[in-house]
């Protein structure tokens, strides 16, 4: 199949799957499940649902299962923009073209609405139609990417780095923790509704943590090139702050050059062990480096 | 086994089991992981891990995969009392007696303590020494009782109802929602790691629940009858914010004397199921009905 008809299907898989997780476990009666939708069904890439999901089809894998985990990174990392934007956090009023969570909401209540979607996103994988050890594997995965030795983790550099000049080292474990761990999660519940081999869990972690570098990069050229309409979020934000970001370190020409770089890289290294089958990951890839928002 | 020496033991298994879990998924080099050490690690009454390990137990389970789901459960009561405490939730500055965590550390290392603590209690139980299907029933169990159909639910309604006045009806909803759920994801982990079955599950929720209203209305007679040494914390909190609890609608002593009943009646329905080995279950709940903090 063509790779735009290709992303709608898997698109609208994600969203199908999305709708049914908040039916059941974002019940209407409560506030906060209204919060937790309200930015949960707002719209979104979706890049993350979409690799758990194109993962497990290349590798022939169960796509019920694998739509059941899309929803559950979504939501986790749904979860982490809302927590993300709150005053404590980045303080940020505007996500997606829409006020931030606690700016529709409150404070409390986005607050909750993050700890539910947290909470949620592993349930609906425990609540997954998969083999008892498909559904472990992915919470383990979704654990690891989210948690202490990912994605917060990554959270903790980021807000520690804000005020202080950061090496180019530095800058990419920030990008590693923050945002690869979370998109290797998503990679690997797809691999997991695979079965897939140790081996190809590795190859497919080089890939993820690749892309979230790559992702990282042309945000931070992003935030300097594009306009807050097209982003749907403020820009220069980063040097307002006097974060370093890869363009600080080398311009915007400069970090495109990177990315574009990095971007061949990981294509050729998937394509390698995959062959033809890695067409739409390699297509995601090359979308997303070249992406407006 | 004598209760006490029983209570003991349990007690050492839940501490090696919450030590062992935060030498793996909480490492020292993260500030966020050392506040969520700083509130997981001190102290507190650990009710939830001994009525995982002592249903487990009770029942001639695995008490390995227990001690896992026990940690869990910790890990998880931990992350809510964290975020309760915040400045946009309730604002208590103390916890068990010390500073409560975003008055040791900051604001923004508490709330993602708190994050680390909810996903990491997930990543405990996904690598817990048990067959898959008994992680995935524990993980159910504790996203039930954790979430949107459960304890933040509770939390929701909590808030709610700050500064309305509550009917019996719906101040028994906040509990069992904002304890009982918890409670009862502690006990159907036990329940899980001994391959419980359903009608043993049920009425372990049935105790579960009971035990968590009985403990609650506890709460509320402490409030007004101790002193915040004894408790470690603030008292007369809820009469100074005009919140409805069992003693504004039947004085301390009409509070008693239903907590009273209902613990009769929790401790008489389980020995009826499980006769002579529900000995440590009921003697749990009657020390919890007389416990002074």
């Amino acid at each position: 199949m063509e790779y735009k008809a290709q992303y709608q299907e898997y698109l609208l898989q994600a969203t199908a799957a999305l709708d049914a997780a908040s039916d059941r476990f974002l019940p209407e009666e409560s506030e906060v499940c209204r919060a937790a939708r309200y930015s949960l069904l707002g719209g979104g890439k979706r890049i993350r649902a979409i690799l758990t999901l194109s993962v497990c089809d290349m590798l022939g894998g169960e796509m019920q299962a694998a739509a059941q985990f899309a929803a559950a990174v979504e939501m986790l990392h749904c979860y982490s923009l809302i927590h993300d934007d709150l005053p404590c956090m980045d303080n940020d009023d505007l996500r997606r073209g829409r006020p931030s969570c606690h700016k529709a909401f409150s404070e409390s209540t986005a607050m909750l609405a993050g700890d539910v979607l947290l909470t949620e996103a592993f349930e609906v994988i425990a609540n997954a139609p998969a083999a008892p050890q498909v559904c472990v594997a992915a919470a383990r995965a979704l654990g690891a990417g989210a948690g202490s030795r990912g994605m917060v983790y990554g959270q903790e550099l980021d807000l520690k780095y804000e005020a202080l000049a950061a090496t180019e080292e530095q800058l990419r474990l920030i990008h590693r923790n923050k945002t690869g761990a979370l998109i290797n999660a998503a990679v690997q519940m797809g691999a997991a509704a695979a079965g897939a081999t140790p081996q190809q869990c590795e190859i497919l972690a080089s890939y993820a943590y690749g892309l979230g570098l790559v992702f990282q990069i042309v945000d931070d050229v992003l935030d300097v090139t594009s306009t807050p309409e097209q982003l749907g979020k403020p820009i220069g934000s980063d040097s307002e702050n006097g974060k370093t970001t890869f363009v600080t370190l080398y311009g915007a020409d400069g970090a495109m050059a990177l990315a574009q770089k990095l971007n061949e890289q990981i294509c050729r290294d998937l394509q390698q062990h995959f062959g033809v089958k890695a067409a739409f990951l390699q297509q995601l890839a090359q979308q997303l480096l070249v992406r407006k928002n």
